[in-house]
């Protein structure tokens, strides 16, 4: 029988473990996050289970079946720097509770492999640079400027890698993991309130949005306050506010899309002249990539009527952007029949940020998420929480996701 | 007989004597200034018109009439650093060409007092703070204030003021020097472009604008850019670019008034993150107090309701204010009269910036400035110029004002 409550125990004494007053500390690479895996080790020991390292530095669970066909449940221990309590390991341990009950259903022979695998630094905290040891599996890692990363202490990745017996230049190696993957499952918290706002536990979701990243720069005529009459202003703010107004309507008209203004720069900045030069950026984030396409046109279409109103030029600067990610059709219509059996309603929705999974879905294997609500809508935050009903069902139900995909996969030609 | 030519190339000699190729660079009390101020008293050599330096360090040139009743001209002989080559010095030097005039015409014995100012540090760009020496005499110095004044090597306003003979302690001593002013008169370059715009060279002052200056700060909430639904955001940005835009409705319903937001701050500040806090400056200036007072209200309200609207909270922080100065009635249409008989049009215009004939008219003394057209509107810049032709009408037009101020004065009963 799955024991829901042993993972909530588990995250309990992990959160003892690894934590303190100010949150979770497991940084990938470091002390605390090494004691997190090793202490993981131990959770299924007296089992048939196989623990090994990759190449790329990802720690794998196996339980091997009959076939080489292979179930892969998802997730990461590592955490921000005072983050919180659930982000990343309660898919792990709720993939370490389920690929023991399977262990336990099956006898020690399941029929298709199963795996569980906590990637390597999905948060990307210490080097700025997330889903290191997924994007190494999928084939996406960018290895140049990955030898270009150092973090804060002027330390490079490549020797924090190094310190943990991971070769950056090999790290790709690790791709070979995924040859027998037939399916990917993974469990997250939301990091949002779509489902705290509706009033629901689970959700089944939809894919990865993409994501288009730029700065915009209005440049002006920096002008006296008091002597420069409205009219004869060349405003680069007032450009901006019109951009920090238009990404609303903008995200509205695109049906199910985000844009959002982060940070605005003015110069001069003083009190007593007119912007003369004004840096925002814009962050545009859909699921379909024809519609965040038309998000971007629509952007840069009223950045140049605003500039052209308030007498500034305007230039565009990508800083980065990724393609969106859809999942499994198949495997989102078992997650909410996995979640519809479990709390009987559903809602399917987007994520919005990047998880472990749009890097597994890259490479072609059938992926699906499942969210569970976060209270207060917050992540990345020693705040982050989620009712401990809602943990239970999701352990609950993604146990019914993990059972039916593996069915699926047998059933299912390769 | 006036000779406006020589204007021309004492202010060029000026400029050779005190600039570089990056500008102007007499700041006051430096050596530069003291230079440019030693060169002028060698400017009455051979008239009949007594030099001296005040408690405040406001050096005065008097030629003595009849009555002890004296009509002022002030000017200021400081810059700012990399500063035009008019801005202040044109007041001066022309000031004392009419003076030398003057002696000429009444053979050395005016029917009253004249006398010609160069303000002590109008600019306030060492120490941050501008009408040093008019303020003292006025009486608006702030003492408590000043005493605290350092500039950006540690050196204190005392200190700096004490080598060139000044004791700040009995500043305010120079009031006595406005006893017997019946009228104060000062001639500038625009620094702005309503003359050019309106293709006239020269233009009578109405008065300097009153001033409310606040800080206002939105307060949201950071959020993730990916996984927080529009309608979900509490977004400080979005108050502050409503703002932004506000301000040119409200400026316009003044009927004169002109508003300036020139800092915009946003916090985390960051590509990913909802903007949490948002600092914008409000930069608010009109002639008539109501209207000032009005649009100052309008600002607040229109914040209340972005704020409201963009579900944030909004402070404000009032940062330095001051009470519109308008000028002398009769002595605008004098103005007005010397420059339609010089140039045969005139307009009639408020001044943004602030100047020392502010102070003055504080002082209840009559008051009132002519302005000349700035090229480009542009000063406290290298590229600051006023056509030649220009500058000249302008000596012409302000030699008029005076003589009419001084007639006015005789007649005028005190």
């Amino acid at each position: 029988m799955l024991d829901a409550e042993r993972t909530i125990s588990d995250l309990k004494h992990l959160r003892e473990l690894t934590g303190n007053e100010d949150g979770a500390q497991r940084v990938a690479f470091t002390e605390t996050w090494a004691r997190a895996r090793a202490w993981c080790r131990t959770l299924v020991e007296g089992f048939p289970i196989t623990s090994e390292t990759d190449e790329a530095g990802n720690l794998w669970f196996t339980l091997k079946g009959d076939s080489p066909r292979t179930l892969i449940i998802g997730g990461h221990l590592d955490s921000v720097p005072n983050g919180g309590w659930l982000d990343g390991c309660l898919n792990v341990l709720a993939g370490i509770e389920i690929i023991r009950q399977m262990c336990r259903k099956y006898d020690g022979r399941p029929p298709i492999t199963i795996r569980v695998v906590d990637w390597a630094d999905e948060e990307g905290a210490r080097f700025g640079k997330s889903l290191f040891g997924s994007s190494a599996c999928s084939g996406n890692l960018n290895l140049a400027e990955a030898r270009t990363l150092v973090d804060a202490a002027g330390i490079s990745l490549t020797s924090a890698l190094q310190i943990y017996g991971i070769d950056l230049e090999t790290a790709h190696q690790a791709g070979s993991q995924l040859r027998d993957a037939a399916a990917y499952i993974e469990l997250h918290i939301e990091q949002g309130p779509v489902l705290l706002d509706m009033d629901l536990s689970l959700g089944a979701v939809l894919g990865t949005f993409g994501v288009e990243r730029h700065a915009i720069t209005f440049r002006g005529q920096a002008a006296h306050s008091g002597s420069t009459p409205m009219n004869r202003r060349k405003d680069a703010l007032l450009a901006s506010a019109n951009m920090c107004r238009e990404i609303y309507a903008i995200a509205e008209r695109s049906h199910g899309g985000v844009c959002t203004i982060g940070s605005c720069v003015t110069h001069p900045g003083i009190v007593t002249s007119v912007v003369e030069t004004c840096r925002i950026t814009l962050d545009q984030r859909h699921l379909d990539a024809d519609a965040l396409a038309r998000m971007l046109e629509e952007a840069r279409v009223a950045s140049e009527q605003f500039a052209s109103e308030a007498k500034v030029s305007v230039a565009w600067e990508r800083i980065w952007s990724i393609a969106p990610q859809p999942f499994h059709p198949q495997l989102i219509d078992f997650c909410e029949e996995a979640i519809i059996a479990t709390c009987g309603r559903c809602h399917r929705l987007p994520s919005g940020p990047l998880h472990d999974a749009a890097e597994v879905a890259s490479a072609s294997i059938p992926t699906v998420m499942m969210f569970v609500q976060s209270l207060h809508g917050i992540s990345h935050n020693k705040i982050e929480d989620t009712r401990e009903e809602h943990l239970i069902e999701s352990v609950i139900a993604f146990d019914r996701l993990a059972q039916r995909t593996l069915e699926w996969i047998q059933t299912n030609p390769e």
